[in-house]
């Protein structure tokens, strides 16, 4: 089963099943009643509504003021090829945030910043925190985990690089497409090894496996859930594999016009179109 | 005026303005309609119900989707004292993240995470930005500030520097005690020098002024809206000065019992009491 957000006439979030074909959704329930329990709510058919996918706008199934926390350098090789090549592997995962603003979904258009070259591809799983976790051992940590997505971690390097912390250059307006969420019965264990791949253009960038990261969901969720608190709803990013295009001779990075793609076994495909900085103030006047 | 956010009966966040003696609020809007039109809204006499402060609970008027944008190292006394002493002043306002969920109010205890031996204190002033700013001018930025907060960006240091990345240590349960905001109009232009002041059980401890800013609130938040959109209701932390516990010699981090509190020039007193990690678990399960 697939679950998305759908939202009619500018009403409330409502979280939804899509149909295999993807044609039309389901309503499970309202988004903030669905994370009030939702390892029930995928477990059961969907009672709702059926409605045109054509009739309803998609947007992320998540709470507004859930955190998106997102490890850094979780792929050896992805360690290798960037910046930080050289250093030792830090000895914890490098935790970064996004806000849930900065998130989208499959099909939107991604928008590049004027002061950017182009923005930066970076193919990935989240998975969703289904209960509250304080200091959570990493066994009950991964148990309290509800679905997966696909991501794409779409960066604005120079505004990423511009300083120590990279949460400018990992925030840009629509750059964090995620794909529908997945229960994890139907996923499995990362540490099974899920393909995960990049491609732009139909082109093959990225080709990981989910068993190369160095920190584990489980191990991750444990370690925050001892400083802060994980509430249902909360999204873990577990990382992208090698392949960026910044790190490339000569760098490559997504132009408007560019189609890229994010695939992951179980998953499906996440597909997102960059456009042009005059897209972000349209948006803002509502143009589009 | 103070405006601070009120719930009532589990029910939905409103906006409220405080009376002087802080025993009586009187209601302004709802927490979504009023950063429709922040602005308007702070410009009136409220017009709503006047209920009792004791009648209700106090919560951040903070939309749970806002950003808060926090400035590190932004006083140079405070980057001098720190670990990055002996740096160069970073060219570039050095931007970390804190989700909302971390927000909390005067009043309001702070637990310390179990693996932490205390929380730092940053006393510091935040901005709040009344509506859309997409590629700003500096002027444009600071005119679109609606109000300002005292805060307190309380750090858990050792997972701060776990890795190259703060966000862990930077968002422990209700550590970013708010103060109610105050209407940008009576408050002034922080480049003309706000006291910024922290005391530790009547101990000062900080003892700023923000004229002292490297990076001011109209260059950063113009800086910010060239790679994403600032939207009614996002928040920037302005960074906090010199006199933080950890960089003394022996180093000095607030223990369960211990009063702090951050007194800046038009905003009045934020103080808050520290408390251990008990308080983390029965928070989660309701005890508290």
């Amino acid at each position: 089963m697939r679950t998305v957000g759908i939202r009619r006439d500018g009403g409330g979030v409502q979280v939804a099943a899509l149909s295999d074909d993807g044609a039309s959704v389901t309503v499970v329930a309202g988004l903030e009643d669905f994370w009030t329990d939702a390892a029930g709510h995928l477990s059961r058919e969907p009672g709702g509504e059926t409605l045109a996918a054509a009739d309803v706008e998609f947007v992320p199934p998540v709470l507004p003021g859930a955190r998106v926390v997102c490890i850094g350098l979780n792929y050896l090789k992805h360690v290798a090829e960037g910046s930080f090549a050289g250093q030792e592997i830090p000895p914890y995962p490098t935790l970064f945030a996004r806000w849930t603003a900065s998130l989208t979904v499959d099909g939107a258009e991604v928008p590049v910043p004027a002061e950017e070259d182009g923005l930066d591809w970076e193919g990935e799983v989240v998975a969703y925190v289904g209960s509250t976790l304080v200091d959570a051992t990493p066994e009950d940590a991964l148990a309290a985990v509800v679905g997966y997505s696909t991501f794409n971690d779409l960066t604005s390097r120079r505004a990423q690089k511009l300083t120590s912390q990279w949460i400018l250059g990992k925030n840009g307006d629509r750059s964090g497409p995620l794909g529908p969420l997945v229960p994890a019965a139907e996923v499995g264990d990362l540490r099974e090894g899920l393909r995960v791949q990049t491609r732009v253009n139909g082109e093959t960038v990225q080709d990981g496996r989910t068993d190369e990261m160095v920190y584990t969901v489980g191990d991750t969720l444990s370690l925050i859930s001892r400083t802060f608190t994980l509430r249902p709803g909360d999204l873990l990013a577990t990382g992208t594999p090698s392949g960026v295009g910044y790190a490339r001779t000569p760098p490559w990075l997504l132009q408007p016009g560019d189609v890229v793609e994010v695939e992951v076994d179980h998953l499906g495909v996440l597909r997102n179109t960059v456009v042009g900085n005059s897209a972000r103030g349209e948006a803002a006047r509502g143009v589009r």
